[in-house]
């Protein structure tokens, strides 16, 4: 039975940082990733704030960096979703869909899916006008109009970041009021280039290489309308791992889902 | 009066970093650094463990990737030493040795300097003999005798590091083992141009007008050594601005002192 120094769950960002510091400092460790290395970030085209590129990476681009700064240090990379955590004398024990880990420490950097709406056209266009996070993107969307989807603090937040880049910005919401702070609905009421669709919800999105159009529809009049957009958000996330992570902290630090 | 949304103190990449952030924020922003853009990083050779980097990159051409990129998004940078900070009316004021500045808020990243021993000799022959930087001075200590003070990463890097040159690097630490990167322990360990003097101090530095003789006292049996060397070397800093810091971190971090 190995037991590791370390076990590394997640093979995003965070994961293979921590697993170039650990290999330097010599310690036996593993990265276990359940499907791609990388994460989310495989997703995003382009990163413009990562301090040391200044045209910019792409995703993929930076996590094969990572990966083969991680290798050159020795990291080893296994394949396998990890389903449940548990110690026994001291030691944690991992039970995977198909093998068990042992190791005296662990780092859990899973990451966080975005929640989607489920409606069409949103995976297609996922990373082509529709994107998850306004600090990350808003710089690409200048000058154009944006559909923000939620009506909390993030929803709120977002669209009032957004304003400072686009022409307009319409948040959509299922409700018919807002339920963010009181600061930020006063803040999203006096800001002009914010359009608030209230009682709406999202229907769909179509273009063809790009987002270029976006269906809104009126849940109380079932209206259905259209428009030219470029982007939507959705603020919630949800933890990228099925393991009990009530201890853990969002990950939106340097190495986690900010980095865009 | 120009009001600025931030002012960043220190050209470090701290302040790069916080700059390219802000400035994507579309926050009026200035950058102000009292010496060269970079601050201690520029002195480091090879960083290894910044990730993204699979090669390593040099400390100089990491900080002009970081400066090229903060500038693209519109970055302004003053040089001026800022020696006084007040508040009036919710704005900060920043005296600087020629100008004034105002802003509403302020990010401090300025940085550490090396700590001084505090030993006879130590003021007298800095730049004669002393030094605090391996990268920086390492050549003018060619096939000489060297003597690095500390136990921890800095100390054994830069150990290391001397061994291309001279001929002999004593590692003087006062604890009877190293603190550093169990990597770099085990490099140290295998340098036959190295070696360890524990439980020991440096306890003065004589000569005329360089460095000609160091005095290492053995702190548990208080036995005293003399020996002909030329350079000494001190891990250890302090904040590198003179402006009340007492609710700052130490910036021991990613993007500090300890990259290596």
């Amino acid at each position: 039975m190995r037991i590791y120094d370390l076990i590394i769950i997640g093979g995003g960002p965070a994961g293979l940082t921590a697993g170039i510091y650990s290999m330097r400092a010599r310690l036996d460790t593993l990265l276990i990733e359940k499907m791609v290395i990388g994460g989310q970030i495989i997703t995003t085209e382009k990163i413009e704030n990562y301090p040391g590129f200044p045209d910019g990476v792409s995703g993929v681009s930076l996590i094969q960096k990572m990966e083969e700064q991680a290798k050159i240090f020795g990291l080893n990379i296994e394949s396998e979703e990890i389903k449940q955590l548990s110690k026994e004398n001291n030691i944690f024990k991992l039970t995977g869909n198909q093998n068990t880990f042992f190791s005296k420490t662990i780092i859990i950097a899973s990451g966080n899916y975005p929640v989607k709406l489920g409606i069409q056209g949103e995976e297609k266009f996922r990373g082509r006008g529709i994107s998850y996070c306004a600090t990350c993107d808003a710089l690409f969307y200048k000058n154009k109009k944006v559909i923000v989807v939620g009506g909390g603090d993030a929803a709120c937040e977002e669209g009032l970041y957004l304003t400072k880049f686009a022409d307009k910005v319409y948040i959509v919401h299922r409700r018919d009021k807002l339920r963010a702070a009181k600061v930020l609905q006063e803040r999203v009421f006096a800001n002009s280039k914010i359009e608030l669709l209230f009682d709406c919800v999202l229907e769909r999105i179509e273009g063809t290489d790009f987002v270029e159009k976006a269906v809104i529809k009126n849940i109380k009049t079932k209206e259905e309308k259209a428009g030219n957009f470029c982007r939507r958000r959705c603020s919630k996330e949800k933890p990228a791992s099925g393991i009990d992570r009530s201890r853990r902290r969002s990950n939106r630090s340097l190495y986690g889902r900010k980095i865009y």
